[in-house]
């Protein structure tokens, strides 16, 4: 049995998130539903779509990923559903779903009010009405097929990332995510730097040290370090980078490197 | 087997969410517990109700409510179970179950100490050493008649919002709940202007137009619609009416409609 | 089948909770994982061991606790996991399971790649690579000697708070931790003042009346109560007492009492 993984600009102040459970628990009472996150900034497609590229990976194969950030619920946008080899995403088509697009193997557009919670969906809650009792029945066994008619891959919205603009032993990229924590991760990934002795971090004026963990430096220093998320990241030991150095998603960071000889 | 649906104002920065579970589980193992929602504004009955009413008609038929805001907690104040038609509610005698006074069937007051997890509980922790203890034996099977004595429902204190003011095209009512988005939900149900072609809201000396969905209106202006509660609701596209009005609970709202002649 | 409780400062509002209960769930699909707070200010190992103490006496017997409140990942300390009385606990050695110190019957250093979900873990997330799937295999039935060398307790980081003066009929701890509501909880336990007939607390110039629950003082006074912590604590009816005091960790708080004559 698939889990289902929730992911929302909800909030958890109002009773949104509790709804889309009820509903999936009323049509498949024993599936097991897992958050996420229900912090995305509200109407944020680039933060859902890092977030669920980050934590697809470490769930089991088949899971279910329902994603309700979506700033175009009851207008033209398309709700879908995916299948890819890792599991089975529904939402809306806005991009949310960039991660997955590399192995996508079906798509399609929500159209059979069958699977719906009522033919007349909320045109403000299609996560409630459409998506949460779609996930539901596609966790039950449901084939993808019944729910609507199949969609061509290359017509889905994306929300990739800017790339990385790199030289022989330099990488300049930009802040995509800034954590709980304060720490900001850029869109340079490990494999960039994985044959270099890595230098340095320049922020503006500011040079930060390359370190392997956080501890290696001071408590209240800077480091930059190959993170977990499997970016170059800049994090403060014990304290909050992004404060630190007033940083902002979309802000520009310049790593440099020295090419080792092997 | 039924859920455990949870709604506090506790928080989740505390362990007082996490040991009312604990006490649920070591009662009854294998139960889902679900968060409805932990951030109810401290004391405020009248929230908790609001959303409580909103969550459900979306859970399934026999789910187990267990709802902890309350202000009177070791007073006079009653521990009371109540079966209605939709599930079973656990918690204080506040008003706090007042949407389901519709489709009451048997209340009792819960004054049987061999469900509650001590026979003293702490005067300030009923959640944990009555109402926990007492959901977990009603999600598996015990009859309310066990958990103490029968009430008179008539006797139960409630917390109706005020009326709403109505002459034939207009309707005066007022924001019952702020929900995180700063979408402002009024006191006006759906059923009050569906005959009705809607023109506008006034809100002191600002006019917003009537519309269907968020993305009738320019991302940052205002828009009326019916939203997904079934009331009246005022919201900014992509933005928080909240803060652009300077609204709270309790302001008045002035819809303006035009009777439809069929 | 035991519960998986998770304690971690990750806040909700990233992947990194998200992520351990995948991880979890990929290893053991059918474990109940129970969230008992993400809200830990960042690093305080002290506040961690607090909420764990309160908690573990309300989960039931063999309950496995994965606590990442952890400033040194990466650095030499050690990622453990203990077998008490009343459940396992993994995480890191720095003091987060002094409040089972008491009770310990093995500890293991998790040094056996076998169990963990890669053999090089993330220096940065020990969460996710060593905690999170060693929970799972200890909820699914490994025996801790199998997750590694066996340590010697006496070895192990403690993080006792410090101690409470005493005279006769008064008592001087501090604030170890202020919840949600603005409530002081002190050091000073239940057991030191119940053969004591209670009168007051100081806080610098203040006086604080005794009473036993919240409401025995009108809203927005100060009360002190033994609370449902176990310990003596500061309260305002239906307030916040840190705001009104001006407190915080660590402040003293002297109370005075009369000794009951039998």
């Amino acid at each position: 049995m698939s889990p289902v993984v929730l992911l929302t600009d909800f909030g958890v102040q109002d009773h949104y998130v509790g709804v889309v459970k009820g509903v999936i628990l009323s049509i498949h009472p024993q599936v097991q539903i897992i958050d996420l996150s229900h912090a995305i900034p509200p109407y944020t497609v680039v933060a859902a779509q890092f977030l669920l590229g980050q934590a697809i990976p470490y769930f089991p194969t088949g899971t279910v990923y329902v994603v309700i950030v979506d700033p175009g619920v009851g207008g033209p946008r398309r709700p879908i559903a995916l299948k890819a080899q890792s599991g089975i995403c529904v939402g809306p088509d806005n991009g949310v779903f960039t991660p997955v697009f590399p192995q996508l193997q079906t798509v399609v557009q929500l159209n059979n009010p069958k699977y719906w919670r009522t033919p007349q969906p909320s045109p403000t809650f299609h996560g409630r009405d459409i998506f949460a009792p779609v996930a539901a029945h596609l966790s039950s066994g449901v084939a993808l097929a019944q729910l609507g008619e199949s969609i061509e891959p290359q017509t889905l919205v994306n929300c990739h990332p800017k790339p990385v603009v790199c030289t022989a032993n330099s990488w300049r990229g930009h802040i995509q995510y800034i954590d709980h924590f304060g720490n900001l991760i850029s869109t340079i990934p490990a494999s960039a730097v994985s044959n270099h002795r890595m230098q340095q971090i320049t922020w503006g004026e500011v040079t930060i040290p390359w370190g392997s963990y956080y501890g290696d430096v001071s408590c209240g220093d800077l480091v930059a370090l190959v993170g977990s998320h499997g970016y170059v990241e800049i994090a403060c030991h014990q304290g909050n980078a992004a404060r630190v150095l007033g940083a902002k998603i979309g802000d520009v960071v310049n790593v440099i490197g020295e090419k080792v000889v092997t």
